[in-house]
């Protein structure tokens, strides 16, 4: 027989606040009884009589409840399920002071995933319109004063926009403040063989194989940078 | 001159509640005093006098961000600014059930950019040993009595694992409810040409311009659904 620990079975007490332990059960009760949005609520008198806790603790979970957009409280008709703004919550807490450095480099890498698998989206989806106000994107930052990575924001972004999933394009609008932190870290400004004009002119008239294989270019010296700095560490599970 | 309407200067009373107030207060003292992680920050009733507010208020704003792991209470130490978990909070609001359908297509094609964009990260990081294990699951879904949903689980969940990138990977792990809600939604199961076992055989021995091509013939079921699908809204900037 395996020799055990003697302490393996003991469990330490919990560490959660009351507040942590009721947004669980509520979390739960939620989900058991199939809320959805619109459908109305207990009230906060109600549910701290059935958790059997105070009503600050209720009022506590509600509130983080209420911050991710699952709960809303309207005049008149009370305190119902809602449907939450998915990445709202994401994006307080993407604050490049306060992430650690393995995490900036994980969504620098994400983006570099999401641009160069773009390509699909965007031949299904494109227009001669937006392709025209790309164009006028890449002119102006030529002749342009803006910092290097505003003009970045400014094209990059309008990719996303024509893809029309605006889940996508916001997500790229959050991460933007962490690929720019990550960017003005650099020791110099590092640039890919084709420029913005060279994927205007791909979207034109090239195959979504080139564009795909312009992007990269575009992009190469990104992972050029990354094949020096594969984390040591494994992936968790 | 342009006729106004003469409501249109007057702005509504705003709707926010004192936790939101005070929430957004406390972001913006956090970023001008450019605390860091491991940083101690003021107690609850400091807070309450400076910002002239009731204890009950500042405790529901820092539950929420002690929600999101932005700030923490340990013992001794008391309160400090912390290292959070950029993906805990988006986790919280992914639940099918609550997410409105155009967003779940979003999150849908998120998966398919984020898979056909993954080629480069993986034939940087691959080892032999992990194509090996790809192997062994693509060998073992063949002889399974598991859902088709799970087997795709497995399978791709080791792509995102070679990656080495743990926010991609668990990024993917908070995503999967909503692709499996997504497909089995469907009429009838789609299949690629290109199987699991055929991307193992190209993982080994082809370039990772044969991957990529491989990952989209894989998927290319669920392309030709989407551009059935193409949404007739504008996308939001």
């Amino acid at each position: 027989m395996q020799e055990n620990n003697l302490l393996d079975s003991i469990r330490p007490i919990s560490t959660q606040t009351m507040a942590e332990v009721v947004e669980a059960r509520l979390r739960e009760y939620f989900r058991t009884q199939s809320f959805k949005p619109g459908d109305s609520l207990p009230t906060e008198v109600e549910l701290a009589q059935a958790l059997g806790v105070s009503r600050n603790v209720v009022r506590e979970a509600l509130s983080r409840f209420r911050m991710l957009g699952i709960v809303e409280t309207k005049k008149k008709k009370g305190m119902t399920m809602s449907n939450p703004d998915i990445l709202g919550a994401f994006e307080k807490v993407l604050d490049p002071l306060i992430i650690d450095d393995v995490t900036l480099q994980d969504i620098f890498e994400l983006r570099l995933v999401l641009e160069t698998g773009l390509a699909d989206l965007l031949y299904i989806r494109k227009t001669d319109k937006e392709i025209e106000e790309l164009e006028k994107i890449a002119v102006a930052e030529k002749s342009s004063n803006k910092f290097r990575v505003q003009n970045e924001i400014a094209f990059h972004g309008k990719l996303y926009e024509m893809t029309k999933n605006n889940t996508l394009k916001r997500f790229q609008t959050m991460l933007l403040p962490i690929f720019a932190y990550v960017i003005t870290q650099e020791e110099k400004p590092i640039r890919g063989k084709v420029s913005h004009m060279d994927l205007v002119n791909i979207l034109k008239k090239g195959t979504k194989e080139d564009f795909k294989e312009g992007m990269l270019a575009h992009l190469q010296p990104h992972f050029d940078r990354l094949q020096k700095k594969t984390p040591k560490r494994p992936a968790k599970i």
